[in-house]
């Protein structure tokens, strides 16, 4: 049984690791088919041509892969992990047919809502790594948790 | 043919429209059963005392149905759409089974690159509305667009 946090439980930098994930090339092809249909995440000889200069993962699948990585980790918020929005997001590079992706979060703020005492906002800086440990995605993602009513 | 967009053909405050795509309740729990594992994503009677108050959508499903739309949508620049990242993300409601989707992109700012002369960046607002043309999730994203180089 994993921990649950309230808010009052959390503490700006206070990290959290993941499990591993792989993204093998019938992954890769089978969400840009649903959701990402361009030629470089869908086809070597065009995807050598491209920007990317080999078949890359849409940048949406690294996203979804992260929310696994993050919902499956120790992070279990009371109420479960509900993004409001990221501040940003880049991706720094491609994701690779079998590349291993892990997630590392770390807690930046913590802030009681004003008008729900029982709510809070925790902002999270969210980077998702290779298997050479070189960041592919970063996000900072602003969450609502509750906090704890006795 | 549609026509394709080089980083000069474009202007600030041009927009786009999108087809429509209706996200059903198989879709929402076969999107959250891989990605996104949270009871309020997969279970009507779990959503309905969560925070979402019933069923409602990954936001990461939300973001890759987004990218479906902008993709089959009239926006075609040249090289295909590169992300380089988010500005900024906000979901401002649950997306509900059986919501339709449909996304608008207005051109906010245009920039050649100083270091790449074949290559500019195009900042652009991507919201996502439902049936009754409310905002669901709004984005700026930062996009990597070819010049055309003769």
């Amino acid at each position: 049984m994993k921990k649950i946090y309230y808010l009052d439980d959390l503490h700006v930098g206070q990290r959290f690791g993941s499990g591993k994930y792989v993204l093998d090339e019938a992954a890769i092809k089978r969400f840009a088919t649903e959701y990402d249909p361009q030629p470089f995440h869908l086809d070597h000889a065009a995807a050598a041509k491209s920007f990317f200069q080999g078949l890359a993962a849409s940048g949406w699948h690294t996203a979804a892969v992260t929310m696994r990585l993050f919902v499956d980790s120790e992070f279990k918020p009371a109420g479960g992990i509900i993004g409001a929005g990221l501040e940003a997001l880049q991706w720094h590079q491609p994701v690779r047919p079998g590349d291993e992706l892990s997630v590392e979060t770390e807690i930046l703020e913590l802030r009681p809502s004003r008008s729900r005492p029982q709510q809070g906002m925790v902002k999270a800086r969210v980077t998702t790594y290779n298997q050479r440990k070189e960041p592919v995605q970063i996000f900072v993602a602003r969450l609502l948790v509750e906090r704890f009513v006795p």
